[in-house]
């Protein structure tokens, strides 16, 4: 492959990158590359719907479908992260010898920033292992982070691709933290398409996107009204409680 | 050997599947084949009734008895599972190995399903790595799981069987949980006996599943008696309290 | 050297085998032979009196005086056990190495038996790998254990030894748990004395025996005292409570 | 290089190793010799002030400036501590496979000594691998532990390099353990320049030095206000408590 970029969308917080990188794979039809099994997964099997049984994986996939640079896609998807850091270490190298095998030039996870409040429209952050990428985040709206820490896959993966000479960059959507966010998804994902230099059909994720809205207009109208009853009943104590079920 | 099946019975749960596989093992006289020890067993030696110690472990014996396919049988039965998942995940490996080595064709392991309450006639719940497997479950009453996840031993070996081109099929006989359950051991066996075509003595287990039966009415009369009397002292409080010990 | 026994001695419950082992060595005038070191012992150093530091480790020594089967001794003491079970194993694999490597016939572990009481005599409790030693036991009033389980380094290095082919006794000494036991340590070393055939100066362990026995004699008195005087104030009230400090 | 020392300092509590090596570090133009990456420690990247993000990591420098004994200087300072125990010995093993290729005649640690109290001046405790070193303390006011034991890198370093037959010296500052310690890191520098023959600008340290006083100063002055108003409402209770918001 011609320099291809290697997506990861790790399962965590709000499955913000899973959800963008399934997206990504269904879209491009992307085609199985490599699983990869790892001892510190969970120990166990999952069991699909037909009856069938498989351990825990990661697995990735390739697209050749052309994009605005020419280079190829990898996109990595998973069932887990590991359960211990030292296998987080080594399950990062594992995907670095992969990525290096097929001369990955730019590396790319997907995260969550965790703010714990519902908004409107979520913000991307990013990080990234050198200073022209981090330079490029204004042209895209990306808000640079100036310290903190990146904690599991999606930081060691670009941390190690640093050690290694590949360029690594994690973006991270901004996200409640309740609720499988995949409108967070959708705002990362259009972030990552258009640095990438590439279009997809977003119908599917736009359906859940409203989904989540959806729930997240639910558990606001059930919070402000638990809210009000209390602060009524408490603060005031009003002779007619007939609204409190 | 000619692609034999692979039984193995851990200890867990109600020791639904130990059981089971141990009593196979005493009515076909099976030999002893090999033992495997690891270092992630519980640090410690079992003392038996002649004051010898040993090491815990696991042993694989082997019968060949023929069956209505013509296949030999290992079978797996042991003192402990791995303390920690890196370990389960390493065990699962080294028995495979062994099942490899005897061209094993297809690996049985016994489970519990854990309910929480007492049954009269446990049911038998399944999943497998193929679905011919799958298929075949509704001409022996086996319940299809269509979800969820098989944890530890039961689940890793059939999940590591079938990256090794082996079909792997789990058993899981439905238990309170509370307590040694020979009863649920007895079904379970019964079912796979249908499954492999052979048929052994069955007296034994018998009459440890009667003895669970009698434990388990103890228990649920000993249980109603003690609702009933709390149930009538807190909402009654009867001026005779007498039969309240 | 001729098929010696190897005497282990770690810290534990009450440092009873320890103590035996540490008086054996010292009395025996032992040399050493090695150290070991491990990565699962605790990550420190220990500073001793005259400011210098060491880190932990296990100690072995030899002693060639004759014994009544004319065999010598290897006798190990050590800082600590390891921190966690899977090292355990590998410890007792490294010192089993050791053992194989001087042709070690028997190796004696010597552990604490614990019953939470203070006994006037402590009893000895054994098991062992064969039944012929087990046998022998009841020629020097060694009560066979017949059940249960004996964990960590004294369990581990017999159950290992039984592998290598070499015979494994672990010989427990009774204790209450509650204090550092040199009396515990004395009636193990005695009996331990007695099956190698092998007589030593035992009067510095008497000495520190007796002061056990004065410690021992010390907490009784305090806590029937205390005992008493909280059944005197919780039951009676007294109107005189002027004993009561 | 001409057997030089190396100075190591980990971040521990109050920061009092590694503040003094990074101001050495920065003082003596120290030039960077090689990074240390390690599975165990944190499994992170931390995000500079840039935007850009690196894995966690230790890093030594060296440094030719003469010293009164003619040696060169390595300096050891990190992100982190490993997470584990058994890393803790094995990242010791590392250094000291470095240590040892540059030939290093004798490794320094510095520590934190916590004593839970602000002190005017923090006094100097001290270990070595040698009774050379030790008599060696009293010329500089360093106060020769005699007991007890160093936990982590700054003790498993010093041992690891007696095994390989190179001196240890661990120099422990006095801190409270509640603030990062400037002025124990002051200390602790002094303390080490005066061993190691060597001068430098302490300016920076002792701005922040005074920092610290300041700190600590100002705890002090709220903790007692606060202690005394508490006491006088609870011991008290005036009716004037106008003062207490």
């Amino acid at each position: 492959m011609k320099s291809p970029y290697l997506i990861c969308g790790f399962p965590g917080s709000g499955y913000v990158g899973k959800m963008a990188v399934d997206h990504l794979i269904e879209e491009l039809h992307a085609e199985h590359l490599a699983d990869i099994y790892s001892t510190s997964f969970p120990p166990q099997v999952l069991i699909r719907s037909d009856g069938t049984a498989d351990l825990m994986k990661n697995t990735i996939f390739y697209s050749d479908k052309p994009n605005s640079s020419g280079t190829n896609l990898l996109l990595l998807t998973g069932d887990s992260q590991p359960a211990n850091p030292d296998s987080e270490y080594m399950l990062a190298e594992e995907i670095l010898n992969i990525a290096v095998k097929f001369n990955t030039s730019h590396i790319f996870t997907l995260a969550a920033y965790i703010t714990g409040v519902f908004v409107e429209k979520p913000r991307i952050f990013g990080t990234a292992t050198d200073t022209d990428t981090i330079k490029s985040f204004s042209e895209r709206s990306i808000s640079v982070m100036d310290g903190g820490s990146i904690t599991g896959m999606n930081g060691l993966i670009i941390g190690s691709a640093k050690l290694r000479g590949i360029r690594g960059t994690c973006l991270l959507g901004e996200t409640s933290g309740y609720v499988v966010d995949a409108k967070a998804s959708k705002s990362i994902l259009e972030t990552l398409l258009s640095i990438i230099g590439i279009g997809i059909d977003m119908k599917n994720l736009d359906k859940r996107a409203k989904d989540t809205e959806t729930l997240i207009e639910t558990i606001e109208q059930q919070m402000s009204g638990r809210t009000a009853r209390q602060q009524t009943s408490v603060a005031t104590r009003p002779s007619d409680m007939g609204y409190i079920s």
